[in-house]
């Protein structure tokens, strides 16, 4: 099966991930790790031009097609094959941030993205995505370190992220929404909640 | 008015690209010349992870996604003002060169690369393309120097790219093919014809 994890910056997406990742070998699933952009060489080589690289003036449109670049390889080289030989694929981001953060938030077309995305990715869509939900003051409080490009973007960017990511939510079955304000252990819980609700939809 | 010229690698490309801006200067042109993808910081960055970066296993469809990338930018940065502003561009090679490179040779859908096409360049099309001819193995021996990714690919790639080129210029009504084989001042004759008809009907 392929998850996504996704919300806006300052969620607790890491930590819940390795929470996730742990218990789903607990129930006997051989698990394959990613981020989206990433995890492959041309996607760290991307992932460091969108966000790292602060001397860089970057369009909307070439941003999105950066991440758009870093998906299709991260399909090809590393999810589509974990998945036909029998893994679980469990996806730091994946196609829905770049529709919000490009398309709600960053004002591109909506429809634009996802039809893009699905060039992208060959139609590859994960069978749950869950996202982590928090008012975007408490995120932004949560932030700390050196911020990248995405992170710096305003309070009201970061509120119209919120504001698709439930829009979307509410649109689209396989999106799970969880109450990331909660302490992690229950964060934790509701994650394998949605999930397990899904492979046993999947095994019917 | 916006010019690109495109074709195979080995064409002669840069030399007719400086005869062409020096021709279009004593017209009384004021010439911005580029290169896609590059010419922008984001763009030359990008031109490096897809020709130079040989460690990078890089996807057909990562690889038209990151040209998109790089055009997008150069044509919000660099073409739109120019044009904006009253000056003549010239593009060292565009959206055709995608459509051919990962289209007819590639493999890649020829219809969703332009419709991608269009997203990235937010329409702007060039005026005139200007597509020189030379068989493949011509142009190959015409090869000199360390060869890129795309110079690197074999006979037969190469061949596919020709015909492409050639096909697109069958159906479309503003693109001009010139004979490469030619010398110097027969080709450069050529692309001055082609522009000033282009010249002529855009003044009427």
């Amino acid at each position: 099966m392929f998850f996504s994890i996704d919300g806006g910056d300052g969620t607790g997406k890491s930590t819940q991930i390795d929470r996730f990742c742990r218990w789903l070998e607990s129930q006997g699933h051989d698990v394959v790790t990613c981020r989206d952009p990433g995890t492959t060489l041309l996607g760290e080589a991307i992932r460091d031009l969108l966000l790292n690289r602060h001397d860089l003036s970057i369009h909307r449109r070439s941003e999105m097609f950066l991440y758009m670049a870093a998906r299709a390889q991260l399909v090809e080289e590393v999810i589509r094959p974990a998945l036909d030989s029998g893994k679980t694929v469990v996806s730091d981001r994946y196609l829905l941030a770049n529709v919000v953060y490009q398309g709600h938030a960053g004002g591109l077309d909506v429809d634009t993205l996802w039809q893009v995305g699905y060039t992208a990715t060959d139609h590859l869509a994960p069978d749950l995505t869950i996202v982590l939900d928090l008012p975007s003051e408490a995120a932004a409080a949560r932030l700390s370190g050196e911020l990248d490009r995405m992170e710096k973007q305003g309070p009201e960017f970061h509120s119209r992220v919120r504001r698709g990511f439930l829009e979307e939510a509410e649109r689209q079955a396989h999106i799970a929404v969880v109450d990331a304000s909660q302490d992690i252990d229950e964060v934790a819980a509701d994650i394998q909640a949605a999930a397990a609700a899904e492979m046993v939809k999947a095994a019917r």
